[in-house]
């Protein structure tokens, strides 16, 4: 099947469809405090009040929905420590059906303690990725469990343009829709909803300086993944995927970044002043924003704050 | 004028209608997690995300506006570190018109920077409450200044009615609404607005054990003042006054105490279930709820969370 198939106006929808039931249709905010101090109007898509506190649970909904009921008997599974686990885990859930989870040793206890709230079934390994990835074949081989990639996958992608879907169906007038990127996945999802439902709207992508494979692959026109990334917006660690890559390279402008200083300034300026709960990743928007002000001046814009889920007795301020 | 004229239905929409252009209507937000954990459904009024990220907004803005020319031209005057200082300065500011802040010297910058960045007038004093009434009446001699009392005043307890009147004229099947009193003007707007809007509901009122001026005035039936009350939730430290008493009296089912340690639990609960910021203050009617479960269970519950400015350097977690 070819991309356009893949990844049809149909598609879209359907999968829009499919997981209405399943997840929340967040409220859009906006700060005249910020708007003023960006020279822009900035609308911000709060899949922090998401179910599991993430845009997350979109694609994780759709690709299990998506399973044939011999699959969902057999569960799936997935290795991250992130919030890809807890939407996987409350997904599995919601439709009774096992999900494996495959941990580090080392993720944090809260993380680990949200997955098993979920009903996730939690298998620890050494914190590598070979690890990782053998601990996951080793249940696939056993369990005959579907593996659902965070974002490499083409449900999950169809899942994530759900949310940019809802903006643009509720705010026609978007010059500009800023998208952060770690694999892609919610940015792949995001061009596909701006061209069937925003052709006049232009994307942009923002990445941390420390984890900037997107912004090199941008420049080179071919993918090079990041070694050794190194940012405090955790969720944008991962390098882009196969699948997301290309639709990156036709949708986006241009992939804008900003360093870790930048991206707290902006987390803070969120949490005192829209008084709403943010993830770092989720700052990178905006401080990419702050930092571009001629670019945006006075234009309409769009921003999707991923995530809410926080360690609280470990903030950067 | 009877306290009924002073307080009449007539008087309560007024208010409403006057500081509407100048207020947000905030939405009601619902936590399935919190739900699930205390037995009953609460739906959370956000003030944290008013304007000033307060309630107190209401109020100062309904005092100004019921202001004669003359006095407006003369400016508004109040001593307070508190929401109410910025909330008149603000409220003054829409308008035009001076307003001279009164804060001792050990006020946070955080919050000397928030009422100059409403156009406050500061004045320091020493931090004792006879220096801060020398200096209010001393600029009330000087410029002809009117004060305007954070709790204690009629207008403002008609602006801040304007709260609970937008929850019960949403969600019309409450049986109880739960408020947290310090001053006693949410308090006493809220027991308004129940009585002329929603007269099924029971009101509850909330009070941190360290400043348990109201639970022991409402057990002996008359005003005891607290001396040196210590709690967490700063926003509930004065004592309540003398037009507040006896609507609280005629009006409150009870007054539900809790100490500080389910203050922080209760306020940890919403910034990671709801994501949303909210100062200690707000977390006391949770806190009490979840103290009360039995009390509560089934009910339909409303709850003012009053604000979102804390200290994000000085967190109880």
């Amino acid at each position: 099947m070819s991309s356009t198939e893949l990844f049809s106006k149909k598609k879209v929808v359907d999968a829009h469809e499919r997981i209405k039931p399943f997840i929340h249709k967040t409220p859009v905010l906006e700060s005249s405090a910020i708007n003023q101090l960006a020279g822009c109007e900035i609308r911000f898509k709060c899949e922090n009040f998401q179910k599991i506190g993430a845009f997350k649970m979109r694609g994780a909904t759709n690709a299990v929905l998506q399973l044939s009921d011999e699959q969902k008997a057999n569960g799936v599974v997935t290795h991250s420590s992130g919030n890809h686990a807890q939407a996987l885990a409350k997904a599995a859930q919601s439709l009774g059906i096992p999900a494996f989870i495959v941990m580090p040793e080392t993720a944090p206890k809260v993380k680990v303690a949200a997955v098993k709230a979920y009903g996730g079934q939690i298998t620890f390994c050494p914190p590598t990725l070979i690890a990782r990835e053998t601990t996951a074949q080793k249940i696939i081989d056993e369990k005959g469990a579907t593996f659902i990639h965070p974002y490499d996958n083409v449900e999950v992608i169809l899942g994530q343009s759900s949310c940019a879907k809802e903006v643009f169906e509720d705010h026609q007038d978007l010059d500009v829709f800023v998208c952060p990127v770690g694999g892609g996945g919610l940015l792949a999802g995001s061009i596909l909803a701006r061209d069937y439902f925003s052709p006049g709207t232009t994307v942009f992508a923002a990445e941390p300086e420390g984890a900037d494979d997107a912004f090199q692959s941008f420049q080179a026109k071919k993918l090079i993944p990041r070694t050794a990334p190194n940012t405090i917006a955790d969720g944008l660690l991962t390098s882009l995927g196969k699948l997301n890559f290309p639709i990156m390279l036709h949708g986006v402008e241009n992939v804008l970044t900003c360093n870790d200083e930048e991206i707290i300034a902006a987390m803070r300026l969120i949490w005192e002043r829209m008084k709403i709960i943010i993830e770092p990743s989720c700052a990178v928007p905006l401080a990419v924003i702050l930092k571009n002000k001629t670019l945006f001046s006075g234009k309409k814009m769009g921003v999707i704050l991923t995530g809410g889920n926080v360690d609280l007795g470990k903030l950067p301020f």
